[in-house]
């Protein structure tokens, strides 16, 4: 029988006893409080107060990952800082299937103790009764795949770029330029929604027009996701805008929009969201501070979305390719049997790291996304396409890219422009 | 003319020179990619890149802040971080009057740059066209004055505590006393929303039904803040069994439900709105990474929040009393000539710290919620309550609490419970 509770694991470093952090941690998030107040019977605390189900010590050190934690009361002399992973069990009747409240619990005023000198959400287990009421991802791997036409290989795209500045019309200029060279995928950015220079309504106009015309043509429409970040009303209607133009995928910025924004989005959505993280460096770049994708991804999985980015290998971010392996991998692993969100990999990719990402997580069910990598190739976007296409051809066949180049032309390009990427 | 563009202030570390990663942010928040590609034309970058337009020199030192930071290519020898703050000024036109998307902007994908070991969002200037989208607070100080009767003291509240585990009828009764005691405020504990054990909807009969008789009886009506906590639709609905109950205050988890949200909420609520930051440690505890708090509550103010939690001083948590003063100064400062949030203080609070904070921030315009401060006063909660009173007459005619004690006698005995807070 699958837990009923919330499980929630947390890489904690404390100038205290790691015992009693834990129990502070547990206590603040459940039934406790600073003093005993009438009303909190023994009974109510044995059914509502969390319990620490596990700590595996680990190291202690001299110098706190945070500021402001204080020492137990009482201690004298130089302060430690000992590290464990604890394991915190929240009873569900406490929460309920309601995602929000399950943040509030598992991530909220806990980072702000003073008994904690760092505080990380590693993992979260969460019981089946959230399943029944979120639905999760409607499309995901599969029906991304049915929209766009593309099997047995990654998803292929590209970044509207400049970022911001170009009309409606230059944008589906581009469009069609790339839709023309082959590419299946194109996001807007996302630091552009709605904006004066690029009415959203005009700029899916454009876009789609261009797409429309090609997939008569050719029987391939390509996958263009809008960024419709805005609030709930204006998301809805512009959601209503690309469905009617004939679009196939919109795009969110998950931080900013926010849980309860993308819940309600997915219930009216009739195409696949594309949840772009941006934001995501808050609760990831410190070791002792934030979120773990393992945890994070499962929220929104949850609240359903379809494609989720993760960056990518040898990536022009801070990420090191361990954490970029890692994400792509708990995406991969089933949620309650299923809720299959599409890995996003994307930032600096040319196709040279198509090996290393095929031989690590050995799947092609991703979206590869390249800005410079198809855009600036020597032999133009097509050729970039191309190219992309051949790199992950060889690393499927586990074929050195330099020996797949000697007859694929594009390829050999790639190589020469972008460099000795590993592969 | 007040300024159209949107100016973020930031506190920057970087391996590079300062003048470089500052560009790099401007550039990978605006137009740039990492390669030129083609229609990025000069008229483009002249119009939409953003501009660093200050940048202030502080120390350098040996270790970074934050780790994944990279040298400029070809650097050699040891690697040292330059610290200083910056000023970018992002083009209005970029973004338009869209909050998830000026927040993308200015708080998006440059916390992972490579080129910086530290980030942190210290401050923001919002152009007056938001203002014409976003209405902000509803009811704010004023209005929180009007439903409750509360004039030239602070609004004093508790916290349904235990946080969990009791009924709505154990609800009701606590509330009841508190009523009885004279309480001007009472929230629901962030943990709480509608849970198995308190469904919402019996929650809010419960309690409303005590508030609504008392009121009959006395003339003054205590605002409760329902935890509406949930997906858009439930919280909708939440908030109209509020309102249909009489209820005068609604809450939400701001930073898990989200800005969109809260926004979308703004435009149907009929009652304040009680904004709960929990999770906030994620972006103020680490002093190289995040947001400040100046930056912050602009932000929630434009989404409409009435009420916005600042800690307290000599707060259970790990926030320095220097950061919770400038973050009630904050709130002070007008926003659009207006905008007005009432900062609610709490953590840790007995009614000692009243002095301290009256002499650092001259106002009485705040919600003062104290949990054990109440509930665990020797003479029980309405004694607790009388105590905190006085400390806050005490404070703002300038007299020693511990002088006024003498003739108070709650005062007297929460100075005793509480011990020798500063004041």
């Amino acid at each position: 029988m699958p837990n009923q509770n919330i499980i929630a694991k947390y890489l904690l470093e404390t100038p205290q006893s790691v015992e009693r952090a834990a129990e502070v941690i547990a206590g603040e998030q459940s039934s406790g409080t600073f003093l005993p107040v009438p009303g909190e019977t023994e009974e109510l605390k044995a059914r509502s107060r969390a319990r620490v189900t596990n700590i595996s010590h680990l190291e202690t050190v001299d110098f706190p990952a945070l500021p402001g934690s204080r020492a137990a009361k009482g201690h004298t002399g130089a302060i430690q800082y000992h590290r464990a992973e604890i394991t915190i069990e929240f009873p569900i009747s406490n929460v309920g299937p309601n995602l929000p409240t399950l943040m509030a619990t598992v991530c909220g005023n806990l980072f702000e103790l003073s008994e904690v000198s760092g505080l990380k959400l590693l993992d979260i287990e969460i019981p089946p009764v959230f399943a029944e009421r979120y639905p999760g991802p409607q499309f995901g791997v599969l029906g991304t795949r049915k929209l766009t036409g593309v099997q047995e290989r990654p998803i292929i795209g590209t970044i509207v770029k400049p970022s911001v500045g170009l009309s409606p019309e230059q944008t589906g200029q581009l469009v069609r330029e790339l839709a023309e060279a082959g590419i299946d995928f194109v996001k807007d950015d996302e630091l552009m929604a709605d904006p004066p220079h690029s009415p959203l309504k005009e700029r899916v106009a454009a876009v789609m027009g261009e797409i429309n015309r090609l997939a008569d043509k050719t029987g391939k429409k390509v996958m263009y996701a809008v960024n419709i970040s805005d609030d709930i009303d204006a998301m809805l209607r512009h959601h209503d805008t690309v469905v009617q133009a004939g679009g196939t995928c919109v795009m969110v910025s998950l931080n900013h929009v926010g849980l309860a924004a993308v819940s309600h989005l997915r219930r009216h959505c009739k195409i696949p969201i594309h949840g772009h993280r941006n934001g995501w460096g808050l609760f990831a770049r410190h070791p002792l501070l934030g979120v773990e994708f393992a945890a994070y991804q499962k929220i929104w999985r949850l609240a359903g979305v379809d494609h989720l980015h993760v960056n990518g290998l040898q990536n022009k971010f801070w990420e090191p390719d361990a954490s970029v392996i890692r994400s792509i991998k708990a995406l991969q692993e089933p949620l309650f049997g299923g809720y299959h969100s599409m890995p996003v990999i994307s930032s600096g990719q040319t196709g040279g790291q198509a090996p290393e990402t095929f031989r690590l997580t050995g799947t092609t069910d991703v979206m590869y996304v390249a800005g410079g990598g198809i855009m600036a190739h020597p032999g133009g976007p097509a050729a970039g396409l191309r190219g992309i296409q051949q790199a992950w051809e060889a690393a499927v066949k586990g074929i050195a890219l330099s020996d797949y180049a000697k007859d694929h032309p594009e390829l050999q390009q790639t190589l020469e422009k972008f460099g000795g990427i590993r592969g």
